[in-house]
């Protein structure tokens, strides 16, 4: 029997994978790669499935710490909006799924990789380009992508063989992270559509305004109020627990998949924007005018690149050393106002912060310098324009 | 007498100039120009006040359409935010009013021309390149940054030569104009404290939701809902009027000068910040992936230039040319909804709608290609990181 | 009998096709587009060829002055050469020749279309992509990359139905066109190897130095010395004619290609490296500073799309309205020198030269400016540095 | 009496100013920043000099390690050459100069530093812009920007003050340093003049070509042939010794000043332009595409900032981190050929070469992938180009 590791979410696409591999005469490990999103309780109903499916083990890998230390990290570096909107919520996480799966697979010797991604989106890529990265020759098995099945015909599989899957919840496909949900389906599938509020995770139960400091040391956000927390994915979860309600951090992502096609997927991800926009206010008054240029650039080019699953190209190391260099001095409190359905990002406070340095401040009349020498600067910015006049005028 | 001309925007510094120039021998031309921010009883009482206080002419020059023409719209084509965040309501009116101002200078034979910004600011670099940029030698004439005087000071001279300047209205240094309102002072000068809801040139009146839809053809705002407007100024200011008492497009700008502080300004720009925001919207669903990543590169520059009193640099021109050859699919209707206090971007229409264009859908199963397709894509894609690994391997 | 349209270059490969494809049930039409590289000898000889191996029609389309309009030009615009060296003599001419092929394929209603190419290169992207893009539902048949046959293989083939191939010239494949000749095999397989004067296509003759004059207008070539050229395509095929037999332009590229592979690839090139190098030096002195930036960002991501069969994606159009637009000033006359094996680029002439414009010179004392204007300059530009030293001071 | 540092070289400009300057009543200390261009007979003239003129003290800080370790390590790491040209020769070394004089200006708690750059060129920034960021308030002295004095003036005020100035050896100011010697004057005054060959401080000796291995390590360049060096400056010099008598490495740049004129300078820099043009050779082999397209843009920019004076800008740091971070691979041999007047680079040798992996070669059959694979890919590939087709086509 040829050993297979499966990448195993407890969805219906990936337990109709643990019947069927196992039907197809594979010996199928069952893999949970955890990056946030599950608790002790899901685990063990997880497991209980898998097994009871005919998968030969199952494991839960937690690499939440990982995930944050080697890529979210660098996010909130680079204010990652995917098209100034997406923190790339699953991009990030399905990269660090699979790049874990295809490690344990090459750890216990497994001939065959399979994941239960469909032929039309992007985690597919993410999965396939993984596991032909482990380093070992493995067969990368995709029964839903071949199959095509419906999915009532999954279900119908699954009870035929005895296992009575439970009816869909909703309309919509939910995948929760650390970094965010997605929220899938119907409007999402038109182009005009917005999501109705019942389509969101979290319903918007907070109705008076309420401040909110979040802190950062070097660029990483460490915590808020003064609470104190274990650690930056403590205080992430924290933060997402008291945003949420809010309704902020919403919105309906378009974007281009890694195939070609343009896409479109809701998400909620309190935490993750609030996170970035504090981050980026709190650059502008720490960082110099030309890293923020290149900042933005290659941060851009970083976020795409993950979220096309290329997260493993040697330029991605680079780009984070550029990102690491750059945060020393992105130290201080961003004052942050919660109201219900929206916030306002309200100002800084900063050991580091270079506005108003008793220098002079905008508006007002200079220290440092003098209009003397402002003249003198446009007068040397002018040169090139007054040559190409002078140019143009003896033509 | 020298013949000089001073950009006159009828405020207390500028009509200083008319007096103190003046009286310095000069013989003063003051001239407004007009970016849509002042109507015929302004014009009426600053041509008054001008000739009062000891100008030899007045005249006011109106190149709002030229400002929509030449600039503003390629602020549209690009989404340009200074920072992510400020539509550059104040840097582009006033880079047009500079080089109109040095036009008239030349034209009417001035040998000197005079700006009444400070030494603090962007403003008077604006002035000093378009100034140097003339084609002539002009002297270019700087009361205000030169003296140094306080507010106090300016109102005494004035008194003291017969005009009582009124009483100071607020708290805020406000400038108005087509493409939004800057608010300056008191808590901007701070880095922590945000902008009281009085700061704000318009309260927010609107107390309940509406649906608004933003017609774009070839990437220009041509209007919105039902009405018919003359031309995309007329659209704009009608928009600002529709939207502003909702309390949308606010923020604090935090952002860095020309000449090398960081500076902090507040602005209400409702019309520009839809406009923007819809139009990027519209992008995301009719430009291919690429062309959305280098527009979002040249107008990041394109922003900066013109922030920075760059506008007349060649590449400014060349720059436009490629967003403008970028806009031909850009066509469609961008439907928004106003809340109090916000706004959401719920979808488009489109005839050249790149999403969902009967091949195939995101998070569906395709047409247009198979699975062994995904296959071979990321086959191929794995090749460079394959090679990586062997290599990495034989060593 | 399904109508196919082949590519065909007269080779062995695409004879084969021929052959092989009619064998298999096809109406094959041989199309030749030639970009430049074929005289009329060649053609009659490729169209008895094609006929004789069982094509229902032979045809040639010249696209040469397309091809020099629509990529050629702005691969001078843009001083392109792919990782500072290749002018990516065979991927523009590719290019062309695969998306005409399309259209013919379109026109003449065939349903299949077929190339020659083997599947370890570039060109089969090229080929399946512009086939792909050609706006109809046309199956691409692809013999070569199917079949995997060896050299032998399909000179027997082609020999058992009665087509003697003549011997193989020499050791190197040899692709020659209007923007250079590529030569690979042999050295170009190995890393360390250089290819030896023999394999160049072009003995050096040449034994004294001679001077040239290349001018250009607006951006384009025109032509060299006191001759008069009938367009550009002719100024270019005499440049190379003259320059050729001094060994000048000859380099060896290594890039990454298409699917992934390093390659590595011999070229000779003397007409398009010196009409790029002596546009790079006219611009230099043309050109403002940010023009000179952005061009060179541009025109390397250009020449990579180009490369890679992308010239199809509307970005390339995007980009070349920025080159277009840059070009306005590039007026004037290169002054280089041949020497054998080795050229200089001695200076320029031009009406739009920036340089020395009676402005102040370089290490010569200074017109147009003070020594105080510099030291307010300097001064203005050091402020972002001072506050940094303020603040770090103060901590 | 107040305390000054000159940066003093020794030339006539900085031996004018220790006479002037002690002569206006400051105790000038006279600082030799020495970047490995002076040997110990020149460095005892000019302390001889110095004090013979009336400096208090004399010192020579060499910072030759610290100036490759700092500055030139990440030129070569960048393929840095201004406009593909110029190796930045002096550009570098005037920074480092300019930074160090300031330090020790500081250190000796002097109140005032000067240096002897005229108000034409880039040396002025570089020195201003360094010494306004030494941290202290420094008087910053430029008699030679101020009195504009010709030659000829200051001569005769030597003269006058006892000391003969020896007659001017050339036609050219000749400025050598570890990274190369500028020659400028006379044709480099013109647009359309070649240097001569006697303007070259080394002339063509060599007659016959001669092989010549470059080795790297982690991107450093560590020796040549089989000889042993004390480390990369050392290796530089004595390539330098081996190579200029070839004529390599000499051109003549074009290009923008900080100041906004056109400047043109020759330069003869064989050691900095055969090692550039190797480590890029190197890099084409060992690092992925990406990493050459983001190194190319970053590096663009690291070379125009340390151009223009602003290496102390923190971005710089961050692109160094992204450089550093890019050179891990970067190891092994290249191989050159140097003929008089000429230079090929013939191929490498490195355990990381990604080129013929055994996994296919480039014009050869693959492994590692099937045409099937690369179908799918392009397939994929052609996704967004079908789907505009299809949007299009049903308008």
């Amino acid at each position: 029997m040829k050993k297979l590791v499966l990448a195993y979410s407890g969805g219906l696409d990936t337990s109709f994978c643990v019947k069927h591999l196992t039907d197809e005469g594979y010996a199928v490990h069952a893999l949970t790669v955890d990056t946030g999103g599950f608790d002790t309780a899901e685990i063990a109903e997880m497991e209980q499935r898998a097994l009871s499916l005919g998968a030969k083990s199952y494991k839960r890998i937690d690499v939440t710490e990982a995930y944050y230390r080697d890529c979210l990290r660098y996010l909130v570096y680079g204010n990652c909006l995917r098209y100034q909107t997406y923190p790339m919520s699953v991009s990030a996480e399905r990269m660090f799924q699979a790049i874990t799966t295809a490690q344990y697979a090459v750890e216990i010797g497994a001939e065959a990789v399979a994941h239960g991604s469909t032929g039309a989106g992007n985690d597919q890529v993410r999965f396939d380009l993984a596991f032909e990265l482990s380093g070992r020759e493995l067969d990368i098995i995709t029964p839903i992508r071949d199959l095509k099945l419906s999915r009532q015909e999954e279900v119908d599989y699954l009870a035929k063989h005895g296992l009575q899957w439970p009816e869909k919840k909703g309309t919509y496909s939910i995948n929760a992270g650390l970094w965010g949900t997605s929220v899938g389906g119907a409007e999402t599938l038109t182009s005009d559509q917005p999501l109705p509020e019942s389509a969101w995770p979290v319903p918007v139960t907070e109705t008076e305004s309420r401040k909110l400091d979040l802190h950062f040391t070097e660029g990483q956000f460490t915590g808020f109020d003064d609470q104190e927390f274990d650690g930056p994915v403590a205080a992430i979860k924290a933060l997402e627990q008291l945003a949420a309600p809010f309704g902020v951090g919403r919105d309906v992502h378009v974007g281009d998949t890694i195939i070609g096609i343009k896409g479109r997927v809701g998400f909620a991800a309190a935490a993750a924007v609030l996170i970035i926009k504090a981050h980026h206010l709190l650059e502008k008054h720490t960082l110099a005018k030309w890293q923020l240029f290149w900042k933005e650039q290659l941060s851009n080019w970083y976020g795409m690149m993950l979220h096309e699953g290329q997260f493993q190209d040697p330029v991605m190391r680079d780009i984070e050393a550029f990102l690491e260099s750059s945060q020393g001095t992105v130290n201080g409190t961003v004052h942050l106002t919660l109201h219900p359905h929206r916030y306002t990002v309200d100002g800084v406070t900063s050991p580091n912060d270079l506005l108003g340095a008793g220098f002079g401040s905008y508006g007002e009349m200079n220290k440092g310098w003098s209009g003397d020498d402002v003249r003198g600067f446009t007068k040397i910015l002018s040169v090139p324009g007054r040559i190409r006049n002078k140019v143009d005028g003896e033509k």
